[in-house]
């Protein structure tokens, strides 16, 4: 199972691959597309698209995987993030892909053990979890959180049946930032 | 000159086709790509941007156009809206087209004399302008009152100088409804 995160935006999309292999969760890519502010609207979302459409290509995944959009900001940001959410669920799709949505929360508290994680954070356990020797930037990192979140739900809503008990990489990275706790009580909720 | 009018939205997409030979204004086509509400949104959102790459192939307009958007809703109609839009654009920006904005109040200036014209004078002054035997839907109504007002305003940019007084078919068509006078103000300010 191979899983493409995406963090569109309409200047710095974020995109990781995550590859889960038995119990171990594996780095395959991560980048970002960033586009020019001077670049017309609807050039730079050609471009999200074609750099979508380029990494799915290049990666094959099997799933793609977003976060969900609870919008507490503007209805001018919310169209902004709209546009470039748009472009890169529809090069998913096209591409005959299941796309998910998972909740902010839910992606913190599975790379972090807290909903409530900052960025830096996120970014310190992403390349913690998937042992990258330089912590992702900002956006790729998000998008690797939302594929290894979706890898972890997937093993445990049975995709792997027996596996629950083997992810050891992951809890072993969480504990001794003293989150194995919440890190528990996700397993819990989510079987 | 062949203009590609673009309504998005997540259920109804409307497009209208214009084309301008001399002083005159053609209808080429329109139409509504439909989408099921059952669907998954990325396949929705898939299937407005290969409908739109599809419109283009068939129709092989100059130009696009759509509607700028002035956000009055909630920021979550404005995430929803703004993925259909991106698609559309994208899909443009995608075929090498230059997309325009033009303002509601503009297009609804340009086809029916004022910018306050609700739905059923869009769609009753676009069949009239364009000689249509049915007034098109809503949404492919909207559509190709875009395309019209950015035929009218590229002919007074000086696309087609010396073509100003000419435009006979549009401000005949307008008088018997007495916008004469909105009509006339729409030139004078555009000019």
């Amino acid at each position: 199972m191979r899983i493409l995160g995406i963090d569109p935006g309409s200047l710095v999309t974020g995109y990781g691959v995550v590859e889960r292999r038995g119990a171990g969760l594996h780095h395959i890519a991560h980048g970002t597309l960033r586009q020019s502010r001077a670049a017309p609207l609807a050039t730079r979302l050609a471009a999200i698209h074609a750099g979508i459409v380029a990494v799915i290509e290049s990666h094959r995944p099997t799933r793609v995987v977003v976060e969900k959009v609870f919008v507490a900001a503007n209805p001018r940001a919310a169209l902004v993030l709209g546009q470039a959410r748009g472009v890169a669920l529809a090069a998913a799709a096209a591409a005959g892909l299941c796309v998910d949505e998972l909740s902010p929360q839910a992606v913190k508290l599975a790379v972090a053990g807290t909903g409530a994680a900052h960025k830096l954070q996120v970014q310190r356990m992403v390349q913690r979890l998937l042992a990258l020797e330089v912590a992702p930037a900002p956006d790729a990192a998000d998008a690797l959180a939302a594929a290894l979140c979706a890898a972890q739900q997937s093993r445990r809503l049975g995709f792997a049946v027996g596996e629950i008990a083997a992810s050891r990489t992951l809890r072993r990275a969480r504990r001794p930032r003293g989150t194995a706790r919440a890190g528990r009580f996700v397993l819990r909720r989510i079987r």
